[in-house]
């Protein structure tokens, strides 16, 4: 056998790195000669800048271990986009000469739409030249907005990281009897996915968000003012979930069309929960604050969801597996088989059928409102939250892998 | 022996349930009769609005190891300052009248400076009237800021989830290669014991942030700047925390006099790190985030520090002890005895020697410059943060005990 080079790219997730014990893992198991890391994505390759993984699982035998609970991405990432093959091939020609002096017979991407994109351009390229070398992504992103796959590594421990922490701002907000308004802001520009996930802080010691906005229904700022209203005449403490990328009906992002923010001519300095905390404030009078959740929600590796990072790892190692059966230009995928008990399927797609494209919250899982999600949705999300992973402590901090 | 009853205030932290336990565990083992928490601090004593927490422990046997590990306050909160003694005494002959009413033979007061104030005046009212009922306070609050006490209940707590989240924060801003500056905003408006704390995420697997700036040195934009030019050229991606209320050599708050903010002429929206955030927009051109912490600091019960609440309990089992002795207008406190190992030792002090005065960080553990802590600084704060509670899961999210 030849060797296999891996990277990263696009944006954190907690499980990327373990989907990247999940390639090593695979190619071991292959009897790959050497397991290669590119270092920042594809940039690494061209640049020459390659980790000698092999030799690091010689000389530290936890590294895997400690690598499947690690936040971020070990091996760097780029937000790099190849060219189009016609336009320029110069790139393309560094590159595989590159898989050549490296001795390469598959590369596997980790990322999210753009890297997927990269593996179908890059597979094209070696048909065209009659290269062997197979391009094999894997997916990930927190945003769970992959077609084809039923969900996406690096969303399930995102979203129990936004679950935990909706409930404990929950438990924050109910303290004072005075009547106030929180809104919680959570990642998502054009899907409402982790957004939807505020939904699961709903249980027998938790009431929930009261009311949850995704991007994929139209917001209007007047019903949400009359839904505030009706609901502080019942309870003191209003919890609301927002996507960042929530929009009007004409399309507008309510990040940027916030009368406070009008005031300033500064519109993109306000994210759309503290468009909505001025709004509250100038509407309603009640005490009224906003909390971005911002990057933890994908970096908070000390909070993750087994499942997911088990999940993550076999998706990097079915990937080998595809690699290793000659699939080439293709992506991992999940299928769901049931969801009680809850049971998925490993298999792959073309790229073709994924790069570029973005799956949003189907309508008919959302409320007719447009203000909270339905029972499948919950349904659909609760597996991937389930079990915690055994995290080493030491010195009192989680013990990570940085290069 | 008559009953006792207990109640909570201020802001909530993720330690402020465990010493409820300690309380309500204290006074079964010195068997009062009866133990009563009041709703919403000692507003629900003067609205009769008080929980039977003996007949809770009867129906729910597993209440006191949920409670211990939940966030905020579960008997609620208030920000209620009693009038002083000679201007209106109504509302203490209310209370005094409903501590009859309930047979209460102590009251104990989890709470910051705030609740202290408000045990030293029963006290003081209870002399004057030659009332028999104890009053003794029990420390609680992520500032850090009480005096006497080495530290304060529900801090250590706060500390392990600013470090682990300044390591996480430090994680993925490392992915990219461009040079990107990233501002963390910790909670401290006078104190900046917990942004302190920041520098734990100093270890042989994380860089830790490249600069710390607490309120209790003054800031300098024109050297804040200067450090970073330095940082960068050296390395591409520079973590800096800083406490929300530092202030410049005049005393201004820096969220008060960004120049971004005076363009807008709304400078108080703009906090500490996002004003620093817009500054080296300005001055530097890099890119740059500013992250707020926000409450999770002090609701993040999914990573608490087991040192901290062990200590929480037993504050509140020693207020219970003390009370039981025939103390009274006093607050338990924790003397250090030596870091290595960790040892402290529980006591009491005078109320009037704690109530309206606030501990800052001493000069001497910040460094010369003013932007990083000492050695002593670690080695105070290091056995704070020790060891992890277990933790109940149930449908993929930690258990919580909500009234």
């Amino acid at each position: 056998m030849g060797n296999v080079i891996v990277a990263q790219s696009g944006g954190p997730t907690v499980a990327i790195n373990a989907s990247l014990a999940g390639v090593i893992e695979g190619a071991l198991a292959h009897h790959y000669d050497r397991i290669y890391g590119s270092i920042n994505g594809i940039q690494g390759i061209i640049e020459d800048n390659i980790l000698d993984i092999s030799g690091l699982l010689d000389s530290n035998p936890n590294f895997l271990s400690v690598l499947k609970t690690s936040p971020a991405m070990y091996l760097g990432s780029c937000r790099y986009k190849l060219p189009n093959l016609d336009s320029n091939n110069q790139v393309y020609s560094t590159l595989f000469s590159q898989f050549e002096k490296y001795n390469i017979d598959a590369f596997f991407y980790i990322g999210g739409n753009d890297s997927m994109d990269t593996v179908e351009k890059l597979s094209a390229y070696a048909k065209e030249i009659n290269s062997p070398i197979r391009f094999v992504g894997v997916p990930k992103t927190i945003d769970n907005d992959l077609c084809v796959t039923d969900h996406t590594p690096g969303f399930g421990s995102a979203a129990k990281y936004i679950a935990t922490t909706t409930m404990e701002v929950i438990y924050d907000a109910r303290i004072y009897k005075a009547k106030s308004v929180t809104i919680i802001e959570v990642m998502g520009r054009d899907a409402g996915w982790l957004t939807a996930a505020t939904a699961l802080a709903r249980n027998e010691y938790c009431p929930g968000p009261d009311l949850i906005y995704l991007p994929e229904t139209p917001f209007d700022k007047d019903e949400f003012i009359d839904s505030l209203k009706a609901i502080l005449e019942n309870k003191n403490n209003v919890v609301v979930a927002v996507s960042e990328g929530i929009r009007d009906a004409k399309g507008q992002y309510i990040s940027a069309t916030s009368t406070a923010a009008d005031g300033f001519g500064h519109a993109q300095l306000s994210g759309a929960g503290k468009t909505l905390e001025y709004l509250v404030k100038e509407r309603l009078g009640v005490k009224v604050r906003s909390i971005e959740v911002n990057v933890l929600q994908r970096a908070a590796a000390h909070l993750s969801s087994l499942t997911d990072l088990e999940e993550s790892v076999n998706v990097g190692k079915k990937a080998v597996e595809f690699a290793a059966d000659g699939q080439t230009g293709i992506m991992t995928i999940m299928t769901r088989i049931s969801n009680s008990p809850y049971e998925i399927e490993y298999s792959f797609a073309r790229i073709g059928e994924i790069a570029n494209e973005a799956k949003p919250v189907p309508r008919q899982w959302i409320n007719e409102k447009g203000d909270w999600v339905t029972e499948d949705m919950i349904s659909y999300l609760r597996p991937l939250i389930m079990g915690e992973p055994k995290l080493n402590f030491d010195n009192g901090l989680p013990v990570y892998a940085m290069r």
